[in-house]
């Protein structure tokens, strides 16, 4: 699509923090249509009872597939999210960061599809599964 | 369902600070199954660019379902998200609260679905639109 | 958004009738970025029990989008469905018709996102739910 | 969850037979909270321009969640789907049947979660990927 490089995982790092200065993701790994993010869990991401809060896991699929996106076509900084549906699976531990594993379904001219499972670390059970859309701006030839 | 009378607003604003002390949701209303939540919007709730971000956005959603399902059925902590479908519509303004307006579908005896509408404050097109389910424990008679 | 004059109900039927022509939905009304569809049902539509089967309220809600969808844009054939989230809420009576009422929530210039109510006739309590997304083909100047 | 030993595929084809007369699904393969199923491709299952009709996809959607449900739980009639989301990735061939399928991403006591990946056959470039909800009813012991 493009002849430009893709972009590292570095620069997709510091395009991240760039972006989303407050988020609390970091990329673990990026490519093929894939990212692999580990969002930090401690006292802000927790809820009574010690579980992650549905906003942190919704946050990290958001991440998940935008670095699986930029790392398949290049740092479009105006792609935007359409849809986005998660289902809840299992409660997530609080002593541990969650890891969100995105791929993308399709990514197209002008929309992208993944999906995204999110696992607390250690553990192979995924505590939620996501899937989403994001639009992507027109870009000049 | 039950003898008891349903929360009143008050009681249901104690307790979801109680339950989310870090929340930035407040009740503007509660009642037959529908509730009127408020959202913030300041430096912390936004992107660059000037707009609120998603996770915020499913926040408020999680609060506006959550709400309208214990004024309906009473203060029942343990009830959970199961599944959240959102589509964004329009970029909300970064100098506006957002307010999500839910309004349940069912309230069956295991499983609660509903819907949220969110806008900014002083429009009335909608920044975004969710469906949820909320699973509810098993109560004793 | 174009001079030509929208579509009236019985040009929209017409080209139902075409487009679909095993379709067993018929217009009841259009205008104004909404739709109300009947879905007849009869023996090819129940389930054992005595319940309208899932897909057939899929395809209402397909139906219901997709005319509110050129109800308010005109005529465009390659409009496509790109995502549909369906809430089943309650068991559809099998010796009445349903009516899906669908309702644009955003309509861009190239993605339109609505939301679908189904009820049996003769009843207001919903019995299933949907939102979905139509991908509007790119169009001429 | 049962001393019963779980159903054979010709058990769930039998059962599926019986309870939807009629499918044109068929079972691949079940069995560890899998299930492939096959939707025959003729006629009645096709738009024109030539390609499958999305209720068709959602028919097989459907089935594959419900037989893998059984497959890892024995027979259990009552089980409804409560929420089905579906994204359409590319359009499925019109003289090819169409595969689904289907993974259990949990199942519960009372909810079972699943996402299924529609193929056409002979291309391993999905063309459609749903997650969906199924209740499962109170069992004696």
């Amino acid at each position: 699509m493009s002849a430009a490089p893709l972009p590292t995982r570095d620069e997709l790092a510091a395009f991240l923090l760039r972006e989303f200065p407050q988020t609390r993701c970091t990329i673990e790994s990026v490519g093929d249509g894939e990212a692999l993010i580990r969002h930090a869990v401690g006292t802000p991401e927790l809820r009574p009872g010690g579980t992650v809060s549905g906003p942190v896991m919704m946050a990290a699929v958001d991440v998940a597939l935008y670095i699986a996106l930029l790392g398949r076509i290049g740092i479009v900084p105006l792609a935007v999210t359409t849809d986005l549906t998660i289902h809840f699976l299992r409660k997530p531990r609080g002593d541990r960061d969650i890891l969100a594993a995105g791929r993308l379904l399709k990514c197209g001219r002008t929309l992208a599809i993944g999906e995204v499972t999110i696992y607390s670390e250690g553990s192979d059970e995924p505590v939620a599964h996501a899937v989403g859309t994001y639009a992507i701006p027109p870009r000049s030839a």
